[in-house]
């Protein structure tokens, strides 16, 4: 722990009202109810799910997560995938292209020490590259093919692309074809169904198994079964949920874990109060919505403007005074995992009293 | 420097294109001419110049912002300040109500540490809070009043109010009344000099001389003088510039000393191409843009959508094929300051070859 940050922040027990803002609190017990409510509907369906960390980027959290029930986990990045190995992780699927500079050599070394690393490709040019990188490893690296069901990220357009890259990776002696795997868009479950029955069957007739069927995302996490074909679900937001999941009708406010805590430092107007947390506390993503988070402590109360330390809330709909100036407003930001990813520590709670303070270890490993 | 981040970081002498992306790079010889052109342009117009930290976070480019002439550093938060103390800055003023727990203690001792130290106060409870901190402080703290001269953020409404605070800070035997602040809104010179103009007169009509009257603002920069009143200025985002700024107005693109470079990860169809910066990289800022960043190596090529590691190019506008997979792009940010803040470290580079690494040591001090 850097020893500015050491200086503010609170020791165990002390209640959650006292520590000092701008902070990000979990908490536990709310995490422990999403871990386990989410576990037991996949078990209830029979498929295997498969935590992204990229929510929370906390080893201690992804050992919740598996301890519970999970398969693996999901990074996004190599640096993510070597954080989480350090800390023990076994299973590991990589859903990203990996390509460029400097990205194959660690990738070459986390496959040497991860019991089941696998990462996905959607053309050619990733394949060949990472076919080069592992043409004299002695033990192969597993490729899935990521498919576009509609999500309009990544992912190859069709079924027969599907099959042509599989072929391609299963000519690679460095790699292993070891499924396909999708980032779907909100509501498309019909669609990824018929995506990955269509290539599957291709695959199949093509003699090549394809063992894994991976689909994802948190917004739709209860309907996963609806993905009939799919073996596997990977989903990140719900240990913490945010306002994007309330509105999704993912979960209650009751399930968000993650608030943001902030202190009004500021009453310009009778209409205007200002807090302590900006853009570099809660982050620019609306994700839709017209403000920058859902201010609970104050219903009415809108976060209509954020410059980097300070947020500008709107008292226009509140009646009486609105906060006042020392006051300690919690908020459940728009979008969890991007403030996760600004804090280097997070602060655990029960009943909002500290439990812990806890290093986000893998963030800022963007790369 | 943690161990995960070490193992990407490329060595003295690499080109920037062989930097594992995404990453942010710096100019070194653009820095060096965007501090000289503001210093110059502030030294012919006789007003003191306090840089704002918060843009790069960098404590050797505040040496090289006090070396070219200015009279001390602008900080936004106590751990920032903390952090360049730490590193040598002797003149600092914290433009922010330092409000909430555990703050005044670090402040207390900040101001023992640190020649010059000021802070703002826009109300009576901030004012109050300062002045038992400092109730039996042996050095007193400097407290300006902040004024709203149409910015819409914190101040106090009018210059009366300002003269009642200024007795208030007066009256605290730990504080000394400073002078006056005021973050503007965008072209206010003329209601920012009768404001300071109207509020001095009084506070020196009521025996409380105003020796420092500082506005402050990147995008009107080069319009400072306008502000006659002032004594000084303070400005932070012109050491790097960024895509807002030229749209101000404020610098060319030549002038662009921060870029984000993003390999192309995929080409799923003729409009779609995917970079591995998404907004854990360039942020969600929009700042009034419709896209993400400015992608100078690809004019035309738009920075549609961004998810947490995915940036989505539309490419409807590229003549020809557009960027291949492995391309690496050089992106100008809409907003530069936010950007500093997602990096552990930036990779400085002259003429295209890695310079330096260097820690962005106040990253995430956001308390």
């Amino acid at each position: 722990m850097n020893t500015i940050e050491a200086d503010f922040l609170p020791a165990v027990g002390t209640p959650i009202e006292a520590v000092s803002t701008p902070r990000a609190v979990i908490d536990e017990a709310r995490v422990e109810r999403n871990i386990r409510r989410v576990q037991d509907y996949m078990d209830a369906h029979g498929l295997r799910f498969r935590p992204h960390i990229k929510t929370h980027k906390i080893p201690a959290l992804a050992r919740r997560q598996l301890a519970a029930g999970a398969v693996g986990i999901t990074c996004q990045k190599v640096s993510e995938a070597e954080a989480f190995a350090s800390e023990g992780a076994e299973d590991i699927l990589i859903t990203f292209n990996i390509l460029g500079p400097g990205k194959h050599k660690p990738l070459h070394r986390l496959n040497e020490r991860v019991a089941r690393l696998s990462v996905v490709a959607d053309s050619g040019a990733t394949v060949e590259a990472l076919g080069a990188a592992f043409r004299d490893a002695l033990k192969p690296l597993m490729v899935l093919v990521e498919c576009d069901t509609g999500g309009g990220r990544c992912g190859v357009q069709t079924p027969e692309e599907a099959l042509d890259l599989a072929r391609r990776i299963a000519a690679e002696p460095g790699l292993r074809f070891g499924g396909i795997m999708t980032f779907p868009g909100a509501g498309a479950h019909e669609r990824v169904d018929r995506f990955f029955l269509d290539a599957k069957a291709r695959l199949e007739a093509a003699g090549l198994p394809c063992p894994v069927l991976s689909s994802g995302g948190t917004p739709g996490v209860f309907e996963a079964h609806l993905v009939a074909s799919a073996t596997e679900h990977r989903a990140g937001t719900y240990i913490y949920n945010d306002r994007s999941m309330v509105r999704a009708g993912a979960c209650g406010w009751d399930d968000c874990a993650m608030h943001v805590l902030a202190t009004v430092v500021s009453r310009p107007t009778r209409t205007r109060a200002v807090i302590d947390a900006g853009s570099k506390a809660l982050t620019s993503d609306l994700l839709g919505f017209a403000d920058y988070g859902h201010v609970e402590t104050w219903p009415g109360a809108r976060i209509a403007s954020l410059s980097e330390e300070h947020g500008v809330l709107d008292l226009s709909n509140v009646e009486g005074d609105g906060p006042a100036i020392g006051d300690v407003l919690r908020i459940v930001p728009n979008h969890t995992c991007v403030v996760s990813n600004l804090f280097d520590h997070v602060v655990f709670h029960r009943d909002g009293r500290v439990t812990e303070i806890v290093p986000v270890a893998a963030r800022g490993l963007v790369w």
